[in-house]
């Protein structure tokens, strides 16, 4: 297909390898294989209605699309030259009927969609806290990357209000919040279900963490065996390039 | 040395293998691998006074007691036949003053030694809530599996209670009750600081979980590089290995 008239200046069409391309400009921000993972973590059936919070470029939606043809999926984006990007790509991949990208603040989900209005919300949050890491000094990247429009108790408020009863909710999240993350999910009755470390090497500490939480759920966890990333420098584990494979792919 | 005077009938003595012997009475209760991967966990000076809360046949204390000369350890026992049992290994072993064991209910801890009292706490604890699996109908071995006699939250209430500021508490437990075990442990200002999944098989579900709690810490946990315990069936890892090496070994 013709480029011209989806692409600005800087900006690049990747292809996914999944079927589908997505706009991105190396300057700001381009995804990386935790929206990938986070796509391969998710449970949702062909049919289900999918809000992902901050999607960026929209690339958890079209990782998703790959498995779940029947879905529609939404996605919200507070930066309305991200939210830009992503509806171009969506125009380009000729899914307007089923990707809609919404401009608007995390921190108001439930105003902007209604409570109770969505059985899975998928997020790819920002990792950092204030005090964890300088920020970005380009700021699409370092609101990607630190809390400076949202917290975490942010999108785990708004994703319990518009999960409908025996919704789930999906992220992806360093490790060293885990104590944190468990305690602001169940404080919004987002109980933690199903849990899996990412770890580079089998004989590293993990740099990521996948979690699934059922809105309303009891108290029982399962923890997923770990997921490795390398066998060896610059080569991938079996189960990696089986989920490329499968999800698509970055650049 | 004599056995004669410390065995009582069905009682053996094993051969730790680290310098030290214990009584055990198979119809009772024999300590496992959770208890040697738990002292192996434990991060004490080489003087600190350490409280194993529920101590059973004092296998913690005699295995910490091998790497940390200088300790004084006391052990918490509720089953008077139990702790008879630990009483004369520790006998046996001519370690009266260093490992004092207490007869006395978890529940009741912090009565029996006062607040703030110890810098380290120790607690391998029973791993079952009443609906999770059959009670085991031989009383000593279902008390040590099933909380029947005390609740994990009587033990992280407890172990807060006894811990002088700074305090660390150790115990290990069964990954399915990790988001409850944080919750409790928070709730009583015990923070988890460091958390080690034990997995049979490199591409197994974890089967227990260590974990080290800073009473009053602040919320930043560790999470460290899988433990482990197998490379085929009936062979341990060389971690393991070296493990009970240094720890001492079941029969």
């Amino acid at each position: 297909m013709e480029k011209k008239g989806f692409l600005l200046e800087g900006e690049r069409l990747d292809d996914l390898q999944n079927g589908y391309y997505i706009i991105q400009d190396p300057e700001k921000f381009c995804f990386g294989l935790d929206a990938v993972l986070l796509a391969d973590f998710v449970r949702a059936s062909g049919w289900e209605h999918v809000l992902d919070l901050g999607t960026g470029t929209g690339i958890v939606p079209l990782l998703l699309k790959v498995r779940q043809k029947g879905s529609r999926f939404t996605g919200l984006e507070i930066q309305e030259e991200c939210a830009d990007m992503a509806r171009r790509s969506v125009a380009y991949n000729h899914l307007e009927g089923d990707i809609a990208i919404v401009t608007g603040d995390i921190k108001e989900a439930s105003a902007i969609f209604g409570e109770a209005s969505f059985p899975i919300v998928t997020c790819n949050p920002p990792y950092m806290i204030g005090q964890h890491g300088l920020a970005n000094p380009h700021l699409p990247k370092a609101i990607a990357r630190h809390e400076i429009l949202c917290t975490f108790q942010d999108i785990a408020r708004e994703a319990s209000r518009v999960l409908a009863g025996g919704g789930r909710f999906y992220c992806i999240h360093k490790p060293f919040r885990l104590v944190e993350l468990f305690s602001t999910l169940t404080q919004y009755r987002l109980e933690p279900k199903r849990m899996r470390m990412i770890h580079p090497y089998v004989d590293k500490e993990p740099s990521l963490v996948l979690i699934e939480a059922l809105y309303g759920g009891k108290s029982r966890i399962t923890v997923e065996k770990p997921l490795i990333l390398y066998e060896a420098p610059g080569m991938y584990t079996e189960e990696i390039r089986e989920i490329y494979s499968v999800m698509g792919h970055e650049r």
